[in-house]
């Protein structure tokens, strides 16, 4: 818990930031947290490149659209690269990008999970070299296993701005 | 890639529906993907219940945190218990809710990674266990082995709305 600054609702409804949140999930919420965002990265990592592509995929205002592009080149999670020859552009994740799989592919089991299709899982992701199924897991580095996710612990780092209380996730 | 419906964005900007979308990340992102849930979601795995809480961790507006809390409520992700005697009430995440924690934490190292903060990370994420760093990461279930995010491949699964393609992640 921390002081912060009340938020003008009207100020920010088309964008994500939360300027007085010291936090990698805040921080990463203001690049990916806006609408259609993380739907876009999603489309990239299946291989859509190309703005009418994507328009086409989402059904989004252009620009919408070209705002979010923008924005995800400005932050380096895609590149614009040049596409034919009529001045036209494409884009591509970059590294950066592609370490948002994790996130994606979490939420996605998540919906899975608890929102299923009726006919089942409207995409499934497989180990490009075994073909065996992949899941986004939480794994103790130390002991290199997989771990529930009521058997870890949040502790505030060097740069947190409370002093340390240990609150155990799933503890409440 | 699919048809969609164009969306008017201004009936939209404070809700998170991709109606025309068969995809389990959309469906996700229906739930918690409005501004704040994911931030509510993680003060509530770091043991903050309380209205009161809630507002001075996060500065935002009394009707928008209640309005996140009625959704997550309604969508099981949090359940509302009594507190006190005054007829307050408190919200604990439910096994639904602490589901999110894989993409949570994944989206907390990827901040970590990319907007490292100036004296070393905000939160760190430990094995109740054995206090080793919790990672969120891709696993191959058949191979128990963590994999790349470029080792993966996405398909279309039984109810795609689109023939399958196979298009792998990061080939673009």
């Amino acid at each position: 818990m921390r002081d912060a600054t009340p938020y003008a609702i009207l100020d920010c409804v088309l964008d994500s930031r939360y300027p007085e949140l010291t936090c990698s999930i805040a921080r990463a919420l203001e690049v990916v947290g806006e609408r259609w965002t993380l739907l876009i990265i999603r489309d990239a990592t299946r291989g859509v490149s190309r703005f009418e592509d994507f328009r086409h995929s989402l059904g989004i205002a252009r620009n919408v659209l070209s705002a979010r592009l923008e924005h995800l080149v400005a932050e380096g999670v895609l590149e614009r690269r040049p596409y034919g020859s009529g001045g036209r552009s494409e884009y591509a994740l970059t590294d950066k990008g592609r370490d948002l799989a994790v996130a994606l592919i979490a939420l996605l089991q998540w919906g899975d999970a608890h929102y299923p299709a009726a006919g089942g899982p409207p995409r499934v992701v497989t180990h490009d070299q075994c073909g065996g199924p992949i899941r986004a897991t939480l794994v103790c580095t130390d002991e290199s296993k997989s771990v529930a996710a009521d058997a870890i612990a949040v502790h505030p780092g060097p740069s947190a701005d409370q002093p340390p209380s240990g609150v155990a996730a799933g503890s409440q």
